[in-house]
């Protein structure tokens, strides 16, 4: 068994994993902190965990993480990057849901992300953990980058283009639509029910933080500089993202069989059939990438077409998937969960 | 291994007994009916099953469910009582979630739902499928009339109420709030989406067809007639039921005691602490009724709240749970999904 | 025109007193205060009213609403009360949407509302503002207190009972159900959208600051102290109230006929015919009430379905017809507005 | 007043139109047609109108149009076509909201709505009612063709851009998002609740009814074929277009100047100040199209987002605007109705 410490787990993404870890074989979850909760009762804050854990909130102060074999982040922007020091050199595993470890170019980060950077030195240690690109990597790495939820779906949607080398690099667009949970479970007044409801709006236009990220794994596969554009918007749903990415095609190949191909083995990317048009309900609460592909009135703009459940793959669930492969066990175990429908 | 047949998988009790089989580790799901899609793949259907079932639905004339050791019935109200004789003499275990077999008294029943009766003979065979109720009786039955989704959330909030002889049983009031997929897969204006979003209105207020199920159960354990007022809303959510109840107590005892002894070794029903107001999403995707008891300021009027996702714990968990039963598996086998929150 | 100045314009019920009055034909908007958002164009806080109000929001203590015909306290609780004096001395009329004067017994309101009263000898002058029943009152008010939202709904649907002594008035029952926006636009983590979306709980179920205000207006009916029992609900729409309403007839009489009766000449008060179930969005935008009366299966038990839209009749709109009625205009002026379907 | 009729009143688009000159001060609604319906009242159906609409549905083959100043069609595609000859020739002036007369290529028109046209001859005489291009020729127009609603939407965002001829016109890119509404009235699975709440699908990818509408407009305007992709979503939203729209620029002007100035005067059309993100909730029951103009990071794509509310600027709003504009009446008269927030 695994021994399991979680930071911060009372955000979505903390509570997912707590969905997640609850289920899991191999997992003892042994800690769970949080500031803020010290001493309440997993289930008293989250009633969905009852007859599931019962732990309670630990204050972070007291924790004694550095038995763990593997400590999950689950915690805003900034605060990783102050602890993962300590957990490293004490050996212990790192997986961060934030995106302290995700940008190389810690002066990029840093400009993003609007603070210092606290650990620069172990970013080149991070291994980014998108198992379709860095199966191999993650397998060694003691410290994973757990993607974003936007750059998990807009990834492995354009990911084999830019591998095939058939589109227009500098001319990539993602316009992407997220549920509202992608917000995070902080009070505020713009995602209030009455405020996000029944209502749809871009948001960030001029520059979002996942721009960045994505823009950099996407110009490491393509060995180049890419441009891309990229459009979040928020709608009415509580979980899911929808990306709809759009390329202008260089060469004529067949995409659908390009598609099959790249992700023939990939437990957890589903390429549809040809004309497809995916839900984002049909990923609900599973770690699953669906993904279709289309050439609109036979024309050069190829419309790819990326549903993810962004607490699952775009976040939780694939920092158990990450966490699956760097223990050795079969990379799905724990995640097999079918989508929720209707 | 179980080998089971489905009869009647297009519908929202249909694909999420679908989603819960597909994970039973006893179950063999060997053939699933559709006079309307025979020949398409499940997972056509509901893509959310894609990489998890891989059957067909079958045509219904040409199905051989005499091999199954187990058939449930996941049709309107009608079809089983066409098909389960021949079932049931050829030794093959029924579960119906369908109405069919849920009222006693024939004539009543014809009452309600309109149509003649076709096996009325087997009726008396017929067990109700409450195990909190009657579970020795589910372990040797051989065919199951699984409780409706109101009367599975009513009848487990009222229960210990009513085995306690301590409110005036004449004068119950259930006011239940159900979300959409209550209403069922079908084509129909008034649950569009256009016209159940954003919008809160009761139905059925003359009478409901549950009406007649609720007082069988509930006068059965009280060993005598009881009186009801009953009163379903449609909710603006998929799914989910919330029953408010109102009793008026003639004798004073500690209510929450009551609850919490009536179900201490009931798996799936939670009985909340004192002053809890239950959430339906506390139990989304599982088969959990949550219950919480209140006497506000202290008065005569017991005020009972049970939730439960009414196409588990309402419909597909329960009859699989009932399954576990009749087949002396472990009760909670393959229905142990954490709830999906948020 | 009416000189009118808003006090507090940053909420739900300011946003819709804006909205009305910016169509109401016999209103000037003078000013409106917000201390925090002192300065702002009101329509970069609230788009929707681009190209319709101009103004800014004031500073409180720079306003000089002492110059206005009439002011509205759209503040949270505990406001009105500090400022009402001296606009009252000063001959400027009030409509407080606040519940600081509604409870006449200021001993009562100091616990229900948690502090103590800083005007307790306005609170007798203040009317209550509920046309259906104290138009008269109103017409000569200086000081209004308007009622709450779930006040409104559930005493426009007991009233006729009650004036009509039919009814077992120790043992009403109001199961109510209101949209989200009744908790107002604050940050809080309990109304957002991933919270409150596809979810339904009760809360405040031992006892709502609602409950002494509506036993006030109807025991005032009565002519005698009521006993009420009252759940609040939290339904997952924007807007709406629908309460549903239990009452003991201990005579017979029509009572489609007795409410079609009582309400033939109110404006506002719509009673559907027998049969019908009132739904919330029948109302949205609109200052109606419309009210159903039932006796299910012939028995004892009425069942009074009252819907309205919490931020129009349950608020801004039925201040609005204050308006009109202390200012000799007619009643309906200004808020005729259509209800918006779907 | 003018002497209005209706055929086709019981979808969406017509009971908006009803909502809407119910309101007008200049409409005397005659006659309203239903085939379904007729006999019935029309606030039974739509219990929204009561005590605003006393009119009832009439059989279609006994209503008298021919009296009519005007009649809307608010019917599905191909009624239309039926019809309008007789009331064309008696002099009857009609506004048709659905497809029928919107397509200048008839053989086009036959090939994407799949039938033959009945009255290719009255085709030309329509005009295409989008005030903001063609007001000139709706002042004297016999037979308006009202626009469709993302094409109101699409060209509006357009439309400065293509006039100024500074962009790419063969790779124009229109990303766009509808609420449910725009499905219409119809009884079917995939626009149910619990299939289109709490999720999010692109769907008719490869080619949607809209895109020769939009093309043919935009074409018309640049004087040569433009290229357009466009790639339709369905939002868990009841109402509100959502429209991201995507340009390469070739010249570099001040994009927030040019609309401002091209839409400076036009009432219904709203250019947000720079830096912008419009919400459909901002447009909700109002006849609006609010516009952001963006360059994301100062690159050469243009990102345009523009919003409509689906049944009110369109459908039934810019067909109120048409009729003004035929009529000689002030062009916002009846149609200035303050958006409905939350």
């Amino acid at each position: 068994m695994i021994k399991v410490g979680i930071v911060g787990g009372t955000g979505y993404t903390g509570v997912e994993l707590l969905r997640i870890l609850a289920q899991h074989p191999k997992v003892k979850l042994k800690v769970i902190t949080s500031r803020q909760e010290a001493g309440m009762a997993v289930d008293e804050l989250f009633p969905s965990l009852r007859k599931k854990i019962t732990l309670k909130f630990s204050d972070p102060s007291k924790a004694d993480l550095n038995k763990c074999d593997l400590v999950f982040f689950a915690t805003p922007n900034g605060v990783a990057m102050q602890q993962a020091r300590s957990l490293f050199d004490a050996g212990v595993k790192i997986i961060d849901l934030s995106a302290d470890f995700r940008i190389k170019d810690v002066a990029e980060w840093e400009k993003w992300y609007g603070m210092s950077h606290a650990c620069p030195e172990l970013v080149a240690e991070a291994i980014y953990g998108l198992p379709e690109v860095n199966r191999a990597s993650i397998k060694n790495a003691k410290l994973i980058a757990n993607p974003g939820c936007y750059p998990t779906a807009v990834q492995l949607g354009f990911l084999p283009l830019i591998e095939a080398k058939i589109v227009d690099m500098n001319q990539l667009i993602a316009d992407t639509k997220s549920g509202v949970s992608g917000a995070g479970r902080k009070a505020e007044v713009h995602t209030l029910f009455p405020e996000a409801a029944d209502n749809f709006k871009s948001y960030a236009v001029p520059g979002h933080r996942h721009l960045p990220e994505i823009k950099q794994g996407l110009s490491n596969i393509a060995r180049k500089q890419i441009g891309l554009t990229f459009v979040p918007h928020l709608t009415p749903m509580i979980r899911g993202i929808h990306a709809t990415l759009y390329a202008t095609l260089t060469k004529q190949i067949d995409l659908q069989t390009l598609y099959a191909d790249r992700y023939a083995n990939e437990p957890f990317v589903d390429v549809l059939p040809a004309g497809s048009h995916p839900e984002t309900r049909s990923v609900r609460g599973s770690n699953f990438c669906r993904i279709a592909v289309h050439r609109p009135q036979g024309g050069n703009i190829a419309v790819i077409l990326s549903v993810t459940d962004n607490l699952v793959k775009g976040a939780a669930g694939q920092a158990v998937q990450n966490m699956n492969i760097m223990f050795g066990l079969p990379e799905t175990l724990g995640i097999e969960h079918v989508p929720l429908l209707p």
